[in-house]
């Protein structure tokens, strides 16, 4: 069974280069055998991550990531069981949101930066799509 | 939460550039910082405009604006929320009604010029959208 | 309120160019004030006219062309309230169903002459939006 | 073909009994011959009837109604290609819109008094199937 | 062209039965001869309001609504052209939302007070029906 | 923003009388403020639980919830932003899987025993609709 | 494959009781062993039946039934392949049209009369079912 | 009314161009004047014809088709009201099965040879579709 | 995941009562721990039976019988992913055909007695629902 | 009746290169005639194959396959009865699934390698159409 979750969190402290390459790096080294793909985006103090894979190693994952200090509160913005992914090709692509053409965020909320904690789930999919559309994600597998 | 709001009003005295820069320079000023995009049309002595962003901010200017005296009443045609904006890219633009084509206009209504006090909101929006389609709209924000 | 209406007649007396040349001209001195678009087909002695505006004005033009002697009886085919005119580009446009290729009227009705007097509605409007796309029509207004 | 026409017409006099009794006894003389049946609703100096009948019948009655000198103008809220008859149990109900609970006219008007040249032809039909449903109908032909 | 606005505002000062009965007393002198009907909640510094009726009428009274200094922000929640009304009962209904059981407000809202400024406007409407279904609405009017 | 949550766990030691007297405890002390309303199923060493209230408060809770050493993995089978909530009236109503009817729980599963870690969300939340259906909630908070 | 056939005919010469005594025998006669049910209805010169079964024996009987010198034209009104009959009660029902209250009849056709020859194949079958719904068909077979 | 007929029958003898000829062109004299378009099928001993026209003149046309003996037993295999004809540029046009590439019967059928009497009434139009839109259709009427 | 599976078979002899007895005790040893639930229709020497369970459990058995040498050929008639049993209460209902209301039979089938052979899987399906419906299963497990 | 028809088997020892070319042999001996097209998928010790044809043929070469001792379980993982064949062109295609792009399997199932036994029947036909609409099937038969 596949399931798609989409999540939001605060970082607990500065998000550094030093603190992204660690996430990313941890992501790279787990997601493939957990056959577990998607995207993380970040911007301010804000995470925004899709994750992709069975429901078992997406949960096992949430789980894991719900309990990493690096970042609190984390808040589920949509889930979903789905018979097609639609980030396959990402080991875990990134987006930093403050790069982003601003009214592309304007597109999907109030304000030019993206608050996902205001954000319906929808709404915060269907940025994700239009990032993934337009060629703003990050780090692609082949 | 995203809404879009669309009403028509009626100008208390004669629309001259300067009413019109005016207003104008009041939405440049004001709506970026509220997140608030839209269109302005004009033509004799009607306003109509649209305005998308976060339902509070929406509301606020609603208010102001109501309570403006250059023009009365204030008709509510559409009132919508939403995911998505469809005039993010406009932080107000702006439509001179007298120089679209009158026969734009007399798809949507029952004359060639526009009278939004008995036009049903649904052919408002429409018109907009094809005003939007073929280009019509003055001062878009990069 | 725009409404669509669209009828059927049979000519009191042949339908010479004169008869036809009268009704144009009367339209077409008539029809712009009231805000009404629309197209007039002929073909033996029979007249097939659709006619769109508000929903005053085609009734009072429909009024006005059921007391006219030079048809009888009229029909209605169809009769719709819109929000988007289909023919806002015609004054009066004009449609000689003698000089239609026969295959398009076969494709709408029993034989390959129109009679539209056995046809539903919704086949008689089919059949004028082909003539529309398959560029049939003659008269168009700017 | 079997159709439904719905319209409303301003009395070019004043409505008595004498020229409701006129009105009701032509209707009942000529429709069960043309296979037409319906209602009559009349409040003030307004008509609003509804047509039920085979197409050319249907439209043959009006044409002659549209002729009338008793009532001008004429005008269609309503008409349909149907298959099947809501009002056949009547040659011609009569309903007087003033004995009507003035809360059922306000739930598909402006005002507690039905002004049916400004109002949509769906919300009429419905307003004459409630005064069916709630058996406000005068003069049940068995 | 009938519409049903629903807004929530905050009061400018405490909302003591005076200030409710003159609001109430304003209403029923002038909604009848409007055309207007709807229910006014109110519960802590909180107002909700339905109303329904001609476009022109709704946003006559809506504009002067807004401008009443006795309340502050004016919140549209939800606002529909529509064909038929949901409220044609009551003048203007009255809900304490103070008298409601808790576990109604509970039902579409996060806390068991509700909070029109964070609620969608679906949900809000479908509070206000369940209240009128659950008959906790006071003031009909035959 | 409302949502719903469900979600599965395995108990990391014997659900004993007095384990599930203390999360009970701990839910009915902590949900009313955090305006929480749901349903705890257990059976055997499976917990499944229904949580429903504010996007916010709900993750808040699910946080805790993962993180609490009692249970694991916690794994989620359904995540909805809604506009309704099912389970307003129970503060944390009580299900002993051991005690329902088999064949209730056959209906939705492979074996009489519930086996949530391969129950699709749909079903999973289907069974609580018949179990609250059928009246087999103990808990109820008025 | 089981079918559903609705046609009509013109009897050739008057319908005796004789005549209608003869089909019928022939119908009781074949129509089992080809696992043929339906209805019969005559009315004036007109013969209306509908036969529900295996594609092959509808068809096979319905070449005969074309072939038969005691009415003509056959006209087909209604043909479709089905998973249910819907007249599987009647190995040949029967219904007098002449019999058979008026006002149902001009339910579904321009005259109180019915008049196959004209009326859409779907107005038949309705008609056929509301006389089924008011038991108006002789002959059931247990 | 016009309608669409498809049926299939059984050659009484060997389907000789002889054969083929006599049909085609008593088709080709008849149809016409009938305004019956349509595509006449043959492959082996099995003809499959489609017709179209009014009601009237395609069961006049086919209940001669019935009684030809040439072929036998006649089967219905789909039968509509249309409201636009799918095949009005053929007089009768033509196509040899025994042409068409197997693979395209196969997609329709359970082996290379359409055998029609066991394929389903849709199957079988869908098939024609195919062959029209792979211009494999002989005969084209300009 | 829960499956449904349909299949009709032929028995290689006479289905004589002990043949029946050794199936259902079969059965009944050995679905109630496969978590299987289903009905068996017997009638000459015809069966057919729909089992519900988890898709591994349904394609073991299914396996098994295919193997039976006591019926061939074995032929689905209908399997599909599902979220409910609809014959959860039945460890292996059993239905005699030949005692069944032969116009139940003919409702669904050509002839009184059911083919399953030529029967859609649908129609198979609804035969079912309805012999459920009606009370036609013997030997309910509680 | 045309069906489809999708399995996954393990198979019972090593799949070489002599096992498959026997399978495939008698694959393309036996379907021509018994008009049975389809793909066969293999990878590791995981067969996946549909077959379309009629009914009949379908359930009889399933029978046998199910029989064959070259693997075993054999489980369903879609039926379905069809008007149209999606893979009329192969007599019975070839993928070696460990010769796919791993991110196409990815798209469809919890790990780069396909598990059809823990695979929705609908996910297991996307990856079919997406492996025949990306050109990965081997042995197109004209
Ligand atoms: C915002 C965020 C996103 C993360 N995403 C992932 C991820 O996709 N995969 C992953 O393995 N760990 C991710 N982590 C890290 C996990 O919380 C955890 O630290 C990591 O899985 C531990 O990996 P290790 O056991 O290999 O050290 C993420 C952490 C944060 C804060
Ligand atoms: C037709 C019309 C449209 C207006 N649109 C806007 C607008 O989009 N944004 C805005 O800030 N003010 C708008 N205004 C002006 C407001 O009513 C108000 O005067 C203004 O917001 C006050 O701005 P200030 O406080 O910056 O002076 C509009 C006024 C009119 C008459
Ligand atoms: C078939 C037919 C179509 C007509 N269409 C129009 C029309 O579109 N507009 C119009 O003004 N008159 C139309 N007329 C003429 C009207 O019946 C009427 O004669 C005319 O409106 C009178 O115009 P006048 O008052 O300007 O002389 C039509 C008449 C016929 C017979
Ligand atoms: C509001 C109104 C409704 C009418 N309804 C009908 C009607 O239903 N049937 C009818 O025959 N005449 C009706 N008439 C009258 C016709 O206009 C016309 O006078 C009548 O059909 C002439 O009938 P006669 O030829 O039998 O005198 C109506 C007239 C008015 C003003
Ligand atoms: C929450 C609220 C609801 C109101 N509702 C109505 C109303 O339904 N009808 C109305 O006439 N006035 C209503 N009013 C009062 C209007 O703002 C305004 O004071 C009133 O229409 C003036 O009436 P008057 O001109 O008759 O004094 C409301 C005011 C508030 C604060
Ligand atoms: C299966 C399970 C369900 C729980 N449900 C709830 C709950 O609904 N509400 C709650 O406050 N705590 C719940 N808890 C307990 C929390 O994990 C946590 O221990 C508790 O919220 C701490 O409360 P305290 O801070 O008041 O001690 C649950 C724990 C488990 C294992
Ligand atoms: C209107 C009409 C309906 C008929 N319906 C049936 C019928 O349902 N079954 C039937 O066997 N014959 C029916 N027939 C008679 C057939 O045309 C034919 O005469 C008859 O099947 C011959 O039966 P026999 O071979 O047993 O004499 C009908 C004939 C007519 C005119
Ligand atoms: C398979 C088949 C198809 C036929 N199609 C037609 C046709 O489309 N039009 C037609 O007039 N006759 C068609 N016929 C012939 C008619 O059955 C009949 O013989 C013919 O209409 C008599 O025409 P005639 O009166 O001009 O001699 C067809 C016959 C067969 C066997
Ligand atoms: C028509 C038919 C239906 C059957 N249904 C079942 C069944 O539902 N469950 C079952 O265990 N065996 C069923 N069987 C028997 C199996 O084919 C097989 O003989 C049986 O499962 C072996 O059981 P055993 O290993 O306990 O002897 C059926 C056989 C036939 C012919
Ligand atoms: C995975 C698998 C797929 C098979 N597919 C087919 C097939 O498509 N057609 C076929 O005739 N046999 C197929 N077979 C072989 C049959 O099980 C059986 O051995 C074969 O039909 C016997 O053919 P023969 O009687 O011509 O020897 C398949 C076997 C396996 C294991």
């Amino acid at each position: 069974m596949l399931v798609r979750l989409l999540y939001a969190s605060r970082a607990s402290g500065p998000v550094t280069q030093d603190t992204l390459d660690a996430i990313l790096a941890e992501s790279r080294r787990n997601n493939p055998a957990l056959g577990i793909t998607g995207i993380l985006c970040h911007g301010g103090d804000v995470y925004m991550q899709v994750l992709e894979g069975g429901r078992e190693a997406v949960n096992t994952l949430y789980n894991r990531i719900v309990r990493d200090a690096r970042h609190d509160p984390v808040t589920l913005l949509h889930y979903q069981e789905i018979t097609e992914r639609r980030f396959a090709g990402w080991t875990m692509g990134q987006v930093n949101l403050h790069k982003v053409n601003p009214s592309i965020l304007l597109k999907y909320s109030e304000k030019p930066q993206l608050d996902p904690f205001v954000t319906p789930g929808c709404a915060a999919m269907a940025l994700l799509e239009e990032l993934m559309a337009t060629a703003q994600i990050v780090g692609r597998t082949g």
